[in-house]
């Protein structure tokens, strides 16, 4: 079916902010480009574009490169390119190993970035929020005539996107927990954060900038110690009524399984997840990453053991898989984290369990491929979810004492 | 997230037809407004709603009534109504046990509806559009004068959307089976003939005009024979790359299952479709309606063994729409078809077997109701699939000998 257009009718002023939005959505996504490519990309008119770009120019959110001929008749386009500077933004992740923040701008530009381990002792969300305002203030010391136009935190929880409350978060021990205030009342940055599941941000950046360009039904499954997963649905990131959507762990995959830390049994993330692999390799299940690496020096040398633990893997993620494109009819299957990490290892059994188990028609249209972005996924999803508002109307970033005035009066 | 808009520039011409489309819409949705209401719903001016609601009434589509006084103060809004007759469209539905095609005009306004048994020797495909296309033909002349302006079918069957080819219908028993191909030759309108998943059209119509109106994340559960699902995603239907999705009724639950239809095991339809309820209350598994009709006799007079059947039915019920609910986060879950029917009996245990399993935040924005459309969903959403196009664009229907014309050259 042909997607539903917006409900609402338009009246000239929101066309011109959605024409420009267009444009500087069109520059972000994919980088500089020609008038003529903005044309063709854009539908609107040649006349349309040079004023629109003309505005956008006078904002400083563009620039346009002398026309270069590049041996095509006709006169050479120029080249309309973003300053990342413009408008740059604030990424932060709070994985289950780790904590990281990154200064991100326009057209996705990373302008600095760190990651921290996140010590066994300071897990509490007091103490993780503190040890990220840390980060965060050495990272602004880096760049001090930046000034932010929006932030967001990707977190391994189940989110309520409106105001970042954490409902659960089983693999950081926290419940009830209101991440979204705390992380404004610490961080203290006069913008409001926005705060989302990790596997949902992950497939976010992946869409845009990582394994997943260009393709509209995305399955993004991200595994560690939790698996979760995210859904780009004709081109947009479903996220369900609350933001919780995307919890592919805990489809209940094996009711004859074991205990999960949601409360259930059997779920998905009880047989695919970095405990059942250390588990099964002989490894203590709580080893985290260190133990998961030398798992992986294992299954490179060959041992028995730890290849039949990856075949053990391997299985349950392909039915996992089947389940998930007769219900979602993807045309790509992205694997990050864990899971991608050993897809060399098990993507033969993985697609003949696709073969076995999923109807044959969807099936044949899918195509399972490692992250490209890796570790960083979610974190520079988190840098695009802040993009947003300004992404979807670039004329909020004016006002009685900005230079983007005329955007929204001209 | 706020959901991406659509990622191209906007000419008058185009923001001119999307009001007319915005307009056409809320009509369509939700019958008579008055302009004022329009004005609230649209977003547009009272002078642009005046404009396009003038070239709506001279192009037939639409007719004002006189202003009724109703007792508030200013000047009564005349009822905007669309006419039903000036867009007509054919739905057709082919249903395991039956065959079913109605006229459905502008508004949602059934103008004829016919449903016969689907004969146990006539399964084959040429046999079922035979035996449609003499429902159509009989339609079709009970209603003479009626011009038909799009045609959809209903099929249980994973189907193509592009060109409506169905992959495998086990329930039918069809396999590459060209259906969109054969109802265009054998029927004959001179117009194409949109098909879709009747479980996800089932979606559809309770959306737009059953139990799921103005829920904006919706799962359709649509049991019978065989299990399926159709899914509202932000307000959309969301049918996958191909439209092959929704495919629920083969997400793999129980991995010590029996062989279901589709060649895998375990799949959800072999614990709570028709055949596992009958097998379990000791009546013949491919039973049919039939058998159903004694089984929910029996069910109301008390008999232990099918109430002890409905309560296997309903537990597995309760662990599949765990991991949906788990997965989507919908605020909706609709029971549709044989699910809906034994809903009554099943609401305690598949509510306990969602507290026990489902995630707390997900489940507890969660309600499950019975469809409102009943055996008519899939039938109704053929409908609304075929309107689409014109709703979409209702300048489309103008042309040189039309008297559309004007509202693509005003």
């Amino acid at each position: 079916m042909v997607r539903d257009p917006v409900l609402v009718g338009q009246r000239s002023e929101t066309v011109r902010r959605a024409n420009l939005s267009a444009i500087v959505r069109e520059l972000h996504a994919n980088g500089p480009l020609s008038r003529s490519a903005l044309v063709a990309r854009t539908g609107l008119t040649r006349t349309a574009i040079r004023a629109l770009i003309g505005d956008l120019v006078a904002a400083g959110f563009v620039r346009e490169d002398r026309p270069v001929a590049i041996g095509t008749p006709g006169r050479p386009s120029p080249l309309v390119r973003l300053v990342p500077g413009r408008a740059v933004v604030l990424a932060i992740e709070i994985a289950v190993d780790s904590l990281a923040v990154a200064l991100v701008g326009l057209g996705g530009t990373v302008l600095a970035i760190e990651r921290i381990d996140r010590l066994r002792g300071r897990t509490d969300a007091e103490s993780v929020v503190a040890d990220l305002a840390a980060v965060v203030a050495r990272i602004r010391a880096g760049a001090p005539r930046v000034g932010l136009i929006g932030a967001a935190a990707a977190v391994a929880g189940v989110v309520r996107r409106s105001d970042g409350f954490v409902s659960t978060a089983p693999n950081l021990d926290w419940r009830d927990e209101p991440l979204g205030l705390r992380l404004a009342q610490v961080l203290d940055l006069g913008l409001p954060i926005a705060v989302a599941n990790e596997a949902d941000l992950g497939a976010l950046a992946e869409h845009r900038r990582g394994a997943a360009r260009g393709a509209d039904h995305v399955l993004f499954v991200s595994g560690d110690v939790g698996v979760g997963g995210g859904l780009i649905v004709d081109g947009v990131p479903m996220t369900g009524v609350a933001g919780y959507g995307g919890e592919i762990g805990h489809l209940p995959l094996n009711p004859h399984g074991i205990a999960c830390g949601c409360g259930s049994i059997g779920c998905w993330e009880t047989e695919v997840g970095a405990a059942a692999l250390l588990r099964r390799a002989g490894h203590p299940a709580d080893g985290g990453r260190p133990e998961i690496d030398v798992v992986m020096r294992e299954a490179a040398e060959g041992s028995p053991r730890v290849l039949e633990a990856l075949d053990h893997i391997g299985h349950w993620l392909g039915i996992g898989l089947a389940g998930l494109v007769n219900t979602f009819n993807p045309s790509l299957i992205v694997l990050g984290g864990l899971v991608g990490r050993i897809h060399p290892w098990v993507a033969g059994v993985v697609e003949a369990e696709l073969d076995r188990r999923a109807l044959a028609a969807p099936r044949g249209l899918v195509r399972i491929v490692p992250s490209k972005l890796g570790v960083d996924a979610p974190l520079l999803g988190a840098g695009e979810l802040a993009f947003e508002p300004v992404l979807a109307d670039p004329a909020i970033l004016a006002g009685p004492r900005e230079g983007l005035i005329q955007l929204v009066s001209a």
